[in-house]
């Protein structure tokens, strides 16, 4: 089963190579940390806090070259936990087909915070259970 | 016209937020530098020394994104410079047309060293030309 999540935190700290993002349930209380990089924490925070950039920064450059081929950006799945490695796919919509493209959830959920409206993000039941044990 | 260029410098300093990368003509001895920043800079320079990352980084999901969609990376462009912002384009194969997609020269051009082989990278004379200057 896949859980509808939302991005609830983002701690970032300027001493630290490893930045933390909290994925919190929609429709309940289970949330769970994502250790990520400086640059994408960065790019994740400036989105969330509607920073404009004069030039498309990389997130955007992804997201406008997708709408340019005739794509739909539809949600990001974070799918797989293995050895304290989350693993995610971007799913995009072509031609009424979907396609999953394999992707770090920092740069997925990057991507879903860049997109008007958000893109919805999912978790399996399985990782969930693993990530709060 | 497009003069054909390559990357021949990249200057990485710790201590300072602008990184440098250098653009020398392929068939001539005309260079010139782009004030990039440090996360692109990083990016660029772990591709042209081959450091291979056990998860896709943002330009690899780039990429990766633009092959699985159907399409073909093909060039970038740099094709104007406004008051010393360099302006790109990454150019992309889809169904026999090209498709132009607004960039940073400094993500163009860490696409273009993310493909195997590496994408050609072109400037306008007028833009070299003012850059030299």
């Amino acid at each position: 089963m896949q859980v509808p999540m939302h991005l609830s935190r983002i701690i970032i700290s300027e001493i630290n190579e490893q930045q933390f993002i909290y994925l919190r349930e929609v429709d309940g209380d289970r949330e769970f940390p994502i250790v990520i990089g400086i640059f994408e924490a960065t790019s994740i925070d400036r989105r969330v806090k509607n920073f404009e950039s004069p030039r498309p920064l990389t997130h955007d450059l992804l997201v406008n070259t997708v709408e340019q081929l005739g794509a739909e950006l539809d949600s990001v799945h974070i799918h797989e936990l293995r050895e304290t490695t989350y693993y995610a796919k971007l799913r995009i919509k072509l031609d009424g087909e979907f396609i999953d493209v394999d992707a770090r959830p920092s740069d997925a959920i990057a991507v879903a915070v860049t997109c008007k409206p958000r893109l919805p993000i999912f978790v399996s039941e399985e990782v969930l259970d693993e990530a709060i044990s």
